[in-house]
């Protein structure tokens, strides 16, 4: 998940002059209905070294309640609290109803710290992840808001920091050897973080990545989402009031719109090209390459699921068409998804989708895929705000169960301008052997570039794991995006085989 | 779990022939309820071999309408269907909305026999358990119901129906060499049982263990379960639809009530008793032993707690006292339960129990506990339905906690007869010493002894696991109680001696 955070995100300083007071006003505001609510609110920032947890923790003193809410800061276990359970500690700091307790540093000091230390074993990691996820849970189906802030800064962007406060008098303390030497750990702590992350994002304890290479955004981000995440607990809770037959009369309320922040996408380098003559000869090199790849797997019994979505025209036909030039035809299959029959819809969503899942030594592409969910679903409301939200842990948890039987998986996500679509959209309907690829439908859709936009940073964010990647393929060269998916599906099925051994007879078994 | 279940309830012919024919008809009109509310169902069927699996489905094919459910039997992955993903041929079959389907076995297939068989590595046991649970939870979220059945027999039970089904003709194809090898495995499975039990038994998809010595009461217990579980199903969905601004008509259902049947408590044999003298004898000599132990077990850094609970004038506190009469002040503690206060009522009830959960090497007594929230709160609506119900996977999650860290844990249920409490009321009453031990709320709460035997009946089935067992004492002999009770923490702390290593000057540290 750490991939898709853009720790270089900058905020102007008059968009941070204007918003950032005004949200600050609005944390208190909903502390206040917080309170009267008796809606119990857990904090959690967790973050490198030198991100920005203290000054995060300062700005949140100053725009709260000082009378409801309190601040706990994690160390290390004293020898004394080694002899306590090892949660017993932060559950002693619950807030009551109404109030805000924030951990600065919390449960997650244990699969983190002490685990990169080696101090724990493997059994007691997992049951740490399993007693962590519990607790949230039991903690948010009490009713309460859990707020988790991972801060992320790169490991240059640390070091500057750390040398930079050595020099600073005031600072000075805050910088020890062994600051230095989880500095230099860095990477190690990374994986640990990513895991941490994969394992403990659950549909009512999101972990929000915060990109915090810049302050203003850092805090106007933390800001935001501590609002939005007060509001939604509050809905909940009038919700099941209701439900209970209590019917207030609070109102639904809603969450501050900030100024548009640069999403993933934005971020893509659409210039990039390849020349025609270029992508002859690597096209054709890369296809034998992958045929060969391709049978090799095969041999190896690993089955493999291409997931491509992408924009209407952003050329996700004419990719597959390439990938699968030159593949052998009986261990790859093709599964185009268009709208659900009423079979489908009278089934969970992920049921049609099960149905296509490679066997053993398959190649399997989707041309668009269970992310339907989250995007076409999520915007024209055929299911409701509920499920979409709680589809992100569904399909992680989907794509883990096929990543531990040995399923090998890449999404990609075909990426083009808006300019670049409407150019292709011109030239569709102009052309007559290309017009019926056009319909109403993609017009419709065109016009909501921007929920769409906000819906794909969202699922890139909430779905991308080290076991089911995403990568963004920049797709307004045909060519360039064409060579950059069959590099890709090579170099990852190449991984695959490095880790596995053939399989035996396989060959003469199947007919 | 299983320790729970009694293999022998049997049911009389005539209540059987009352009762039986009404619950088809009613498990009948169910599923034409089901089908317009277009309510998936799925029903798991496992258990022993003989122990009534194909029985059961005959007479649930008779009771319901052929045009909605299916059955599927599963056998051995085929050499085919070993190339799919393990859970990809369940998926497959799940019903659509408003069908009901049947497993004949199921997904536990891989957790029980190919784990049994040995061919399974721990990780892919890991993840099987968590892929099933993950599976279960998506589509009771979906709104399908799950309802998943533990056919229990003894081993001696399944011996004499192997014999018996070989020396019938009809029978005897049921019987297979692999069969007698199962059997004389028969603990070894029972061990994987009981952890399939444990670790998949979930809030939306609580196993039903069935004790199915007795053909009529097994038929009886599925037929009156599966009537409950899809009543329970289509209340849910009616409260959701509600919730969704959907207000139909439907009308809340509820569940036929049947003829009473025994409980767990029934069978406790209350007839036991101890002299005064042997008492006397055993007493004394146990008090010693627990003293060794006791000290013994925190010079291990071992922590425990042991939890009381049972009727009123059971005699807790004497057991209690008796317990701790000889042991080292420094080294245990005993927490009364009482009301929670404000302060406490203002948190996740569970806060309160953390508070004193032992630190290493110190033995701690809970006279009454977090049961309260599935017995008293329960009863009295301190908390909805939802709460408690959600509550049982709550507390064995937290039990759970606290055993992976370490904790030994004991619970003891008091037991008496309604004619021993009124016996010991009156006693009470006339006793100027005592009087002051009886309250109007005793009188009250003995009023809804049939309630509370009820939640007892639950509460043990639901939280008696290997790791955190319910142990019953029979207490109309206060002196039999307690000599049980301090035999049973003796055993418990000897046993979990044994596995470890004492702590090196633990003893100069702690003051």
């Amino acid at each position: 998940m750490l991939e898709t955070v853009d720790t270089n995100k900058k905020l102007e300083k008059s968009a941070y002059k204007e918003w950032f007071p005004r949200l600050k006003f609005e944390l208190r505001e909903l502390q206040q209905t917080a309170r009267e609510a008796k809606l119990p609110i857990i904090i959690i920032l967790e973050g490198w070294h030198l991100a920005g947890k203290s000054d995060s923790m300062r700005h949140l003193a100053e725009a709260l309640d000082p009378r409801g809410f309190r601040v706990h800061t994690t160390f290390p276990p004293t020898e004394e609290e080694r002899t306590d359970h090892w949660l017993q500690r932060f559950w002693e700091r619950f807030p009551e109803k109404g109030r805000v307790v924030v951990f600065v540093r919390s449960w997650y000091y244990r699969v983190l710290h002490e685990r990169v230390e080696g101090t724990m074993t493997d059994e007691q990691v997992t049951h740490a992840f399993q007693a962590i996820n519990q607790t949230e849970q039991m903690l948010t189906a009490d009713g309460a808001v859990v707020l988790k802030f991972w801060l992320h800064i790169s490991r240059k962007e640390q070091k500057r920091r750390l040398k930079s406060a050595e020099k600073n008098p005031f600072d000075r303390y805050v910088v020890s050897e062994s600051d230095w030497e989880a500095y230099r750990l860095y990477s190690e702590y990374e994986r640990s973080v990513e895991e941490m992350l994969e394992r403990t994002s659950t549909h009512g304890a999101q972990w929000i990545i915060v990109g915090s290479g810049d302050h203003r955004y850092r805090r106007l981000r933390i800001f935001q989402e501590l609002c939005e995440g007060i509001v939604n607990g509050l809905n909940r809770q009038r919700l099941k009031k209701e439900l209970a037959g209590v019917k207030k009369s609070t109102k639904e309320m809603s969450v501050p719109v900030l100024e548009e922040m640069p999403t993933i996408l934005d971020k893509v380098d659409l210039t990039k090209t390849l020349d025609s003559e270029t992508y002859d000869r690597k096209k054709v090199s890369l296809q034998l390459r992958l045929r060969r790849t391709h049978n090799e797997s095969h041999n190896h019994g690993i089955p493999m699921v291409n997931v491509f979505e992408g924009w209407d025209a952003a050329g996700k036909g004419g990719a597959i068409r390439r990938l699968t030039a030159t593949l052998d035809a009986r261990y790859y299959r093709v599964i185009p998804i268009g709208k659900p029959t009423p079979e489908e819809l009278n089934r969970h969503y992920l049921w049609r989708f099960w149905r296509h899942i490679p066997k053993d030594g398959v190649l399997t592409i989707f041309d668009r895929s269970w992310y339907g969910r989250v995007m076409v679903e999520r915007i024209e409301g055929f299911c409701t705000e509920e499920e979409w939200r709680r589809a992100y842990q569904e399909i992680n948890e989907f794509e883990l169960q096929l990543f531990n039987a040995g399923v090998v998986i890449n999404k990609f996500w075909l990426h083009i301008s808006a300019e670049e679509q409407l150019a292709r959209f011109e030239s569709r309907a102009e052309d007559p052997h290309k017009s019926w690829k056009l319909t109403d439908e993609d017009w419709r859709n065109r016009e909501k570039w921007d929920l769409y936009r906000e819906a794909v940073d969202d699922m890139i964010k909430r779905t991308s794991t080290t076991y089911a990647p995403w990568t963004i393929v920049e797709g307004n060269c045909k060519r360039y995006a064409r060579v950059k998916v069959i590099e890709t599906v090579c170099q990852t099925l190449d991984k695959a085989i490095e880790g596995r051994k053939p399989l035996k007879k396989k060959g003469k078994k199947k007919k």
